[in-house]
Protein backbone atom coordinates (compact mmCIF):
# COMPACT_ATOMS: atom_id res chain seq x y z
CA UNK A 1 0.00 0.00 0.00
CA UNK A 2 1.08 3.46 -0.87
CA UNK A 3 -0.08 5.54 2.03
CA UNK A 4 3.03 5.05 4.16
CA UNK A 5 4.85 7.90 2.46
CA UNK A 6 4.11 11.29 3.91
CA UNK A 7 5.89 14.22 2.31
CA UNK A 8 5.33 17.81 1.30
CA UNK A 9 3.77 17.92 -2.14
CA UNK A 10 3.05 21.61 -2.59
CA UNK A 11 5.81 23.25 -4.66
CA UNK A 12 5.41 26.68 -3.01
CA UNK A 13 5.66 25.09 0.45
CA UNK A 14 8.73 23.12 -0.62
CA UNK A 15 10.46 26.27 -1.83
CA UNK A 16 9.52 28.21 1.27
CA UNK A 17 10.75 25.51 3.64
CA UNK A 18 13.96 25.02 1.65
CA UNK A 19 14.85 28.70 1.72
CA UNK A 20 13.89 28.94 5.39
CA UNK A 21 16.18 26.02 6.25
CA UNK A 22 19.04 27.57 4.31
CA UNK A 23 18.59 30.95 6.02
CA UNK A 24 18.58 29.20 9.41
CA UNK A 25 21.69 27.11 8.77
CA UNK A 26 23.94 29.09 6.42
CA UNK A 27 26.11 32.03 7.39
CA UNK A 28 24.98 34.70 4.94
CA UNK A 29 26.08 37.67 7.03
CA UNK A 30 28.86 38.82 4.70
CA UNK A 31 26.64 39.01 1.62
CA UNK A 32 24.92 42.25 0.58
CA UNK A 33 21.31 42.23 -0.56
CA UNK A 34 20.93 40.46 -3.86
CA UNK A 35 24.02 38.35 -3.32
CA UNK A 36 22.35 36.73 -0.33
CA UNK A 37 19.48 35.54 -2.50
CA UNK A 38 21.94 34.30 -5.10
CA UNK A 39 23.89 32.35 -2.49
CA UNK A 40 20.64 30.84 -1.19
CA UNK A 41 19.88 29.65 -4.71
CA UNK A 42 23.36 28.17 -5.04
CA UNK A 43 22.97 26.29 -1.77
CA UNK A 44 19.49 25.19 -2.80
CA UNK A 45 20.96 23.71 -5.99
CA UNK A 46 23.57 21.58 -4.23
CA UNK A 47 22.19 20.84 -0.75
CA UNK A 48 25.26 22.14 1.10
CA UNK A 49 24.99 25.15 3.41
CA UNK A 50 28.76 25.38 3.89
CA UNK A 51 29.07 26.39 0.25
CA UNK A 52 28.51 29.96 1.46
CA UNK A 53 32.03 30.14 2.85
CA UNK A 54 33.56 29.36 -0.57
CA UNK A 55 31.67 32.03 -2.53
CA UNK A 56 33.82 34.83 -3.91
CA UNK A 57 32.40 37.90 -5.65
CA UNK A 58 33.40 41.37 -6.73
CA UNK A 59 31.67 44.48 -5.38
CA UNK A 60 28.52 45.17 -7.33
CA UNK A 61 28.67 41.94 -9.29
CA UNK A 62 25.07 41.04 -8.54
CA UNK A 63 23.84 44.43 -9.76
CA UNK A 64 26.04 44.24 -12.87
CA UNK A 65 24.58 40.87 -13.78
CA UNK A 66 21.05 42.02 -13.10
CA UNK A 67 21.53 45.13 -15.23
CA UNK A 68 22.97 43.10 -18.09
CA UNK A 69 19.95 40.81 -18.14
CA UNK A 70 17.61 43.79 -17.89
CA UNK A 71 19.29 45.30 -20.93
CA UNK A 72 18.65 42.14 -22.91
CA UNK A 73 22.18 40.71 -22.83
CA UNK A 74 22.55 37.11 -23.95
CA UNK A 75 23.57 34.35 -21.55
CA UNK A 76 26.59 32.41 -22.81
CA UNK A 77 27.08 29.01 -21.21
CA UNK A 78 29.63 26.22 -21.59
CA UNK A 79 27.33 23.21 -21.29
CA UNK A 80 23.88 22.14 -22.40
CA UNK A 81 23.07 21.24 -18.80
CA UNK A 82 23.56 24.87 -17.78
CA UNK A 83 21.32 26.02 -20.62
CA UNK A 84 18.60 23.60 -19.53
CA UNK A 85 18.81 24.67 -15.89
CA UNK A 86 18.01 28.28 -16.69
CA UNK A 87 14.37 29.10 -16.05
CA UNK A 88 13.51 30.93 -19.23
CA UNK A 89 10.41 32.69 -17.98
CA UNK A 90 12.45 34.43 -15.26
CA UNK A 91 14.65 36.14 -17.87
CA UNK A 92 13.51 39.78 -18.05
CA UNK A 93 13.97 40.28 -21.80
CA UNK A 94 13.50 36.78 -23.10
CA UNK A 95 17.31 36.86 -23.23
CA UNK A 96 18.96 34.44 -25.61
CA UNK A 97 20.70 31.48 -23.93
CA UNK A 98 23.58 30.25 -26.07
CA UNK A 99 25.59 27.04 -25.82
CA UNK A 100 27.87 26.33 -28.77
CA UNK A 101 29.49 23.14 -27.45
CA UNK A 102 27.79 21.04 -30.10
CA UNK A 103 28.25 23.53 -32.92
CA UNK A 104 29.84 21.67 -35.85
CA UNK A 105 32.68 24.21 -36.03
CA UNK A 106 33.82 23.39 -32.50
CA UNK A 107 35.56 20.05 -32.95
CA UNK A 108 37.87 21.13 -35.79
CA UNK A 109 38.57 24.40 -33.99
CA UNK A 110 39.51 22.50 -30.82
CA UNK A 111 42.08 20.56 -32.86
CA UNK A 112 43.38 23.78 -34.37
CA UNK A 113 43.89 25.64 -31.08
CA UNK A 114 44.96 22.51 -29.20
CA UNK A 115 42.31 22.74 -26.53
CA UNK A 116 39.07 21.10 -25.44
CA UNK A 117 35.77 21.53 -27.26
CA UNK A 118 34.54 23.40 -24.19
CA UNK A 119 37.32 25.95 -24.64
CA UNK A 120 37.03 26.14 -28.42
CA UNK A 121 33.38 27.16 -28.24
CA UNK A 122 34.44 30.30 -26.36
CA UNK A 123 36.28 31.43 -29.50
CA UNK A 124 32.96 31.30 -31.34
CA UNK A 125 31.13 33.61 -28.94
CA UNK A 126 32.67 36.52 -30.85
CA UNK A 127 30.77 39.80 -30.71
CA UNK A 128 28.09 38.31 -28.50
CA UNK A 129 30.55 38.25 -25.62
CA UNK A 130 30.52 42.03 -25.25
CA UNK A 131 28.27 42.85 -22.28
CA UNK A 132 27.01 39.26 -21.98
CA UNK A 133 26.32 37.19 -18.89
CA UNK A 134 28.76 34.27 -19.02
CA UNK A 135 27.97 31.20 -16.93
CA UNK A 136 30.60 28.45 -16.78
CA UNK A 137 29.26 25.36 -15.04
CA UNK A 138 31.43 22.58 -16.27
CA UNK A 139 34.82 23.08 -17.91
CA UNK A 140 37.82 24.81 -16.34
CA UNK A 141 39.30 25.05 -19.85
CA UNK A 142 36.37 27.21 -20.96
CA UNK A 143 37.02 29.66 -18.13
CA UNK A 144 40.77 29.65 -18.75
CA UNK A 145 40.18 30.25 -22.46
CA UNK A 146 37.81 33.13 -21.76
CA UNK A 147 40.36 34.80 -19.48
CA UNK A 148 43.04 34.30 -22.15
CA UNK A 149 40.95 35.91 -24.86
CA UNK A 150 40.04 38.85 -22.62
CA UNK A 151 43.69 39.31 -21.60
CA UNK A 152 44.61 39.35 -25.28
CA UNK A 153 42.29 42.32 -25.81
CA UNK A 154 39.09 40.44 -26.62
CA UNK A 155 35.56 41.54 -25.88
CA UNK A 156 34.42 41.80 -22.27
CA UNK A 157 31.31 40.29 -20.72
CA UNK A 158 29.24 42.17 -18.13
CA UNK A 159 29.80 39.40 -15.60
CA UNK A 160 31.43 36.01 -15.32
CA UNK A 161 29.71 33.36 -13.21
CA UNK A 162 32.51 30.91 -12.49
CA UNK A 163 31.38 27.43 -11.48
CA UNK A 164 33.59 24.90 -13.25
CA UNK A 165 33.85 21.70 -11.23
CA UNK A 166 36.37 18.98 -10.63
CA UNK A 167 39.93 17.94 -10.06
CA UNK A 168 41.96 19.40 -12.90
CA UNK A 169 41.99 23.15 -13.25
CA UNK A 170 38.66 23.93 -11.60
CA UNK A 171 40.09 25.56 -8.48
CA UNK A 172 42.94 27.13 -10.46
CA UNK A 173 40.72 28.62 -13.18
CA UNK A 174 38.46 30.21 -10.56
CA UNK A 175 41.45 31.67 -8.69
CA UNK A 176 42.59 33.12 -12.02
CA UNK A 177 39.15 34.67 -12.45
CA UNK A 178 39.13 36.07 -8.91
CA UNK A 179 42.59 37.58 -9.32
CA UNK A 180 42.16 38.67 -12.92
CA UNK A 181 43.50 42.11 -13.75
CA UNK A 182 40.71 42.89 -16.21
CA UNK A 183 38.38 43.54 -13.24
CA UNK A 184 35.33 42.05 -14.88
CA UNK A 185 32.56 41.56 -12.32
CA UNK A 186 32.45 37.95 -11.14
CA UNK A 187 30.75 35.51 -8.82
CA UNK A 188 32.44 32.15 -8.25
CA UNK A 189 32.84 29.25 -5.89
CA UNK A 190 36.41 28.57 -4.79
CA UNK A 191 37.81 25.07 -4.94
CA UNK A 192 36.71 21.89 -6.66
CA UNK A 193 33.00 22.30 -6.14
CA UNK A 194 30.80 23.79 -8.83
CA UNK A 195 28.67 22.44 -11.63
CA UNK A 196 25.96 23.24 -14.09
CA UNK A 197 23.22 23.38 -11.45
CA UNK A 198 25.11 26.11 -9.57
CA UNK A 199 25.86 28.06 -12.76
CA UNK A 200 22.19 27.92 -13.76
CA UNK A 201 21.10 28.83 -10.23
CA UNK A 202 23.29 31.93 -10.35
CA UNK A 203 21.67 33.03 -13.60
CA UNK A 204 18.22 32.31 -12.18
CA UNK A 205 19.00 34.42 -9.11
CA UNK A 206 20.17 37.34 -11.26
CA UNK A 207 16.99 37.00 -13.28
CA UNK A 208 14.43 36.34 -10.59
CA UNK A 209 15.83 36.45 -7.07
CA UNK A 210 14.07 33.82 -4.99
CA UNK A 211 10.98 33.52 -7.17
CA UNK A 212 9.71 29.94 -7.19
CA UNK A 213 10.31 27.69 -10.18
CA UNK A 214 7.25 25.54 -10.56
CA UNK B 1 49.02 39.26 -22.66
CA UNK B 2 47.52 35.81 -22.64
CA UNK B 3 50.47 33.52 -22.07
CA UNK B 4 50.35 33.67 -18.27
CA UNK B 5 47.79 30.90 -18.04
CA UNK B 6 49.23 27.43 -18.09
CA UNK B 7 46.76 24.58 -17.86
CA UNK B 8 46.10 21.13 -19.23
CA UNK B 9 44.24 21.43 -22.52
CA UNK B 10 44.12 17.83 -23.70
CA UNK B 11 40.75 16.26 -22.84
CA UNK B 12 42.15 12.72 -22.53
CA UNK B 13 44.88 13.96 -20.16
CA UNK B 14 42.30 15.88 -18.11
CA UNK B 15 40.15 12.77 -17.72
CA UNK B 16 43.11 10.58 -16.84
CA UNK B 17 44.43 12.99 -14.22
CA UNK B 18 40.95 13.51 -12.75
CA UNK B 19 40.29 9.81 -12.34
CA UNK B 20 43.81 9.25 -10.98
CA UNK B 21 43.29 11.97 -8.36
CA UNK B 22 39.96 10.49 -7.33
CA UNK B 23 41.43 6.99 -7.01
CA UNK B 24 44.26 8.40 -4.87
CA UNK B 25 42.01 10.40 -2.55
CA UNK B 26 38.70 8.54 -2.29
CA UNK B 27 38.06 5.43 -0.26
CA UNK B 28 36.61 3.07 -2.85
CA UNK B 29 37.50 -0.13 -1.01
CA UNK B 30 33.94 -1.20 -0.22
CA UNK B 31 32.75 -1.00 -3.84
CA UNK B 32 32.78 -4.03 -6.12
CA UNK B 33 34.00 -3.74 -9.70
CA UNK B 34 31.65 -1.65 -11.77
CA UNK B 35 30.36 0.23 -8.77
CA UNK B 36 33.84 1.65 -8.22
CA UNK B 37 33.84 3.17 -11.69
CA UNK B 38 30.36 4.54 -11.11
CA UNK B 39 31.40 6.14 -7.84
CA UNK B 40 34.43 7.67 -9.56
CA UNK B 41 32.11 9.23 -12.12
CA UNK B 42 29.84 10.56 -9.37
CA UNK B 43 32.81 12.14 -7.61
CA UNK B 44 34.08 13.51 -10.91
CA UNK B 45 30.72 15.19 -11.46
CA UNK B 46 30.70 17.02 -8.12
CA UNK B 47 34.36 17.49 -7.14
CA UNK B 48 33.96 15.88 -3.70
CA UNK B 49 35.84 12.70 -2.84
CA UNK B 50 33.99 12.25 0.46
CA UNK B 51 30.82 11.58 -1.52
CA UNK B 52 31.96 7.93 -1.59
CA UNK B 53 30.99 7.46 2.04
CA UNK B 54 27.37 8.47 1.35
CA UNK B 55 26.78 6.10 -1.55
CA UNK B 56 24.27 3.34 -0.90
CA UNK B 57 23.55 0.52 -3.33
CA UNK B 58 21.93 -2.87 -3.48
CA UNK B 59 23.88 -6.01 -4.38
CA UNK B 60 24.14 -6.38 -8.12
CA UNK B 61 22.63 -2.97 -8.85
CA UNK B 62 25.40 -1.99 -11.24
CA UNK B 63 24.98 -5.18 -13.27
CA UNK B 64 21.19 -4.81 -13.28
CA UNK B 65 21.48 -1.31 -14.69
CA UNK B 66 24.05 -2.34 -17.24
CA UNK B 67 21.90 -5.26 -18.40
CA UNK B 68 18.84 -3.05 -18.70
CA UNK B 69 20.69 -0.62 -20.95
CA UNK B 70 22.14 -3.50 -22.98
CA UNK B 71 18.63 -4.81 -23.55
CA UNK B 72 17.56 -1.43 -24.93
CA UNK B 73 15.62 -0.19 -21.90
CA UNK B 74 14.67 3.48 -21.91
CA UNK B 75 16.12 5.94 -19.43
CA UNK B 76 13.42 7.85 -17.55
CA UNK B 77 14.58 11.07 -15.91
CA UNK B 78 12.90 13.75 -13.81
CA UNK B 79 14.66 16.83 -15.21
CA UNK B 80 15.85 18.17 -18.55
CA UNK B 81 19.28 18.75 -17.01
CA UNK B 82 19.62 15.03 -16.36
CA UNK B 83 18.61 14.25 -19.94
CA UNK B 84 21.21 16.68 -21.26
CA UNK B 85 23.97 15.27 -19.06
CA UNK B 86 23.61 11.79 -20.51
CA UNK B 87 26.24 11.08 -23.16
CA UNK B 88 24.08 9.60 -25.87
CA UNK B 89 26.84 7.87 -27.81
CA UNK B 90 27.75 5.79 -24.73
CA UNK B 91 24.26 4.25 -24.64
CA UNK B 92 24.61 0.70 -26.00
CA UNK B 93 21.30 0.53 -27.88
CA UNK B 94 20.68 4.16 -28.69
CA UNK B 95 18.34 3.91 -25.69
CA UNK B 96 15.56 6.45 -25.53
CA UNK B 97 16.02 9.16 -22.86
CA UNK B 98 12.67 10.45 -21.69
CA UNK B 99 11.83 13.53 -19.62
CA UNK B 100 8.15 14.41 -19.45
CA UNK B 101 8.40 17.38 -17.08
CA UNK B 102 7.37 19.79 -19.80
CA UNK B 103 4.71 17.56 -21.31
CA UNK B 104 1.49 19.61 -21.56
CA UNK B 105 -0.44 16.96 -19.61
CA UNK B 106 1.77 17.39 -16.55
CA UNK B 107 0.54 20.67 -15.11
CA UNK B 108 -3.17 19.75 -15.00
CA UNK B 109 -2.28 16.30 -13.69
CA UNK B 110 -0.19 17.84 -10.91
CA UNK B 111 -3.25 19.83 -9.85
CA UNK B 112 -5.40 16.72 -9.97
CA UNK B 113 -3.14 14.54 -7.82
CA UNK B 114 -2.08 17.43 -5.57
CA UNK B 115 1.61 17.07 -6.15
CA UNK B 116 4.48 18.76 -8.00
CA UNK B 117 4.93 18.66 -11.76
CA UNK B 118 8.04 16.57 -11.13
CA UNK B 119 5.93 13.95 -9.38
CA UNK B 120 3.03 14.13 -11.84
CA UNK B 121 5.28 13.27 -14.77
CA UNK B 122 6.02 9.92 -13.10
CA UNK B 123 2.35 8.99 -13.56
CA UNK B 124 2.83 9.45 -17.31
CA UNK B 125 5.74 7.02 -17.58
CA UNK B 126 3.15 4.22 -17.74
CA UNK B 127 4.22 1.03 -19.49
CA UNK B 128 7.66 2.44 -20.21
CA UNK B 129 8.53 2.12 -16.54
CA UNK B 130 8.68 -1.67 -16.70
CA UNK B 131 12.36 -2.66 -16.85
CA UNK B 132 13.51 0.93 -17.36
CA UNK B 133 16.50 2.75 -15.91
CA UNK B 134 15.10 5.55 -13.76
CA UNK B 135 17.40 8.45 -12.88
CA UNK B 136 16.11 11.04 -10.42
CA UNK B 137 18.45 14.02 -10.20
CA UNK B 138 16.29 16.80 -8.91
CA UNK B 139 12.97 16.29 -7.22
CA UNK B 140 12.37 14.29 -4.03
CA UNK B 141 8.67 14.31 -4.90
CA UNK B 142 9.40 12.41 -8.12
CA UNK B 143 11.18 9.67 -6.17
CA UNK B 144 8.46 9.57 -3.50
CA UNK B 145 5.79 9.34 -6.19
CA UNK B 146 7.61 6.53 -7.97
CA UNK B 147 7.86 4.53 -4.74
CA UNK B 148 4.16 5.14 -4.09
CA UNK B 149 3.13 3.89 -7.50
CA UNK B 150 5.33 0.81 -7.20
CA UNK B 151 4.00 0.08 -3.70
CA UNK B 152 0.48 0.35 -5.11
CA UNK B 153 1.24 -2.46 -7.56
CA UNK B 154 2.58 -0.37 -10.43
CA UNK B 155 5.23 -1.36 -12.96
CA UNK B 156 8.78 -1.91 -11.79
CA UNK B 157 11.93 -0.41 -13.26
CA UNK B 158 15.16 -2.41 -13.59
CA UNK B 159 17.01 0.08 -11.40
CA UNK B 160 16.42 3.35 -9.60
CA UNK B 161 19.28 5.86 -9.51
CA UNK B 162 18.30 8.10 -6.60
CA UNK B 163 19.96 11.51 -6.60
CA UNK B 164 17.34 14.09 -5.63
CA UNK B 165 18.99 17.06 -3.94
CA UNK B 166 18.10 19.60 -1.30
CA UNK B 167 16.52 20.41 1.99
CA UNK B 168 12.97 19.14 1.83
CA UNK B 169 12.49 15.43 1.29
CA UNK B 170 15.74 14.66 -0.49
CA UNK B 171 17.33 12.69 2.34
CA UNK B 172 13.98 11.18 3.33
CA UNK B 173 13.03 10.06 -0.19
CA UNK B 174 16.38 8.34 -0.61
CA UNK B 175 16.07 6.57 2.74
CA UNK B 176 12.63 5.39 1.58
CA UNK B 177 14.24 4.04 -1.58
CA UNK B 178 17.05 2.32 0.33
CA UNK B 179 14.60 0.70 2.74
CA UNK B 180 11.89 -0.03 0.19
CA UNK B 181 10.27 -3.42 0.47
CA UNK B 182 9.90 -3.84 -3.29
CA UNK B 183 13.63 -4.67 -3.48
CA UNK B 184 14.18 -2.88 -6.77
CA UNK B 185 17.91 -2.50 -7.45
CA UNK B 186 19.10 0.97 -6.52
CA UNK B 187 22.09 3.26 -6.30
CA UNK B 188 21.71 6.46 -4.30
CA UNK B 189 23.52 9.11 -2.32
CA UNK B 190 22.32 9.52 1.24
CA UNK B 191 21.55 12.94 2.62
CA UNK B 192 20.96 16.31 1.02
CA UNK B 193 23.55 16.05 -1.71
CA UNK B 194 22.62 14.92 -5.19
CA UNK B 195 21.68 16.63 -8.41
CA UNK B 196 21.27 16.20 -12.11
CA UNK B 197 25.01 15.93 -12.79
CA UNK B 198 25.27 12.95 -10.43
CA UNK B 199 22.17 11.28 -11.87
CA UNK B 200 23.53 11.68 -15.40
CA UNK B 201 26.98 10.50 -14.30
CA UNK B 202 25.43 7.33 -12.88
CA UNK B 203 23.70 6.61 -16.19
CA UNK B 204 26.93 7.34 -18.08
CA UNK B 205 28.84 4.94 -15.84
CA UNK B 206 26.28 2.18 -16.42
CA UNK B 207 26.54 2.85 -20.14
CA UNK B 208 30.25 3.35 -20.57
CA UNK B 209 32.26 2.86 -17.40
CA UNK B 210 35.08 5.38 -17.36
CA UNK B 211 35.16 6.02 -21.12
CA UNK B 212 36.04 9.66 -21.82
CA UNK B 213 33.40 12.14 -22.86
CA UNK B 214 35.01 14.46 -25.34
Amino acid sequence: MASHLTYIRDPAAIYAKSFETIRAEADLSRFPKGMDALVIRLIHACGMVDLASDIAFSDGAFEAGQAALASGAPVLVDAEMVAHGIIRRLLPKDNEVICLLNDPRVRPLAGEIGNTRSAAQVDLWGDRLEGAVVAIGNAPTALFRLLELIAAGGRKPAIILGFPVGFVGAAESKESLIGDSSRIPFIAVRGRRGGSAMAAAAVNALAGGLGAND
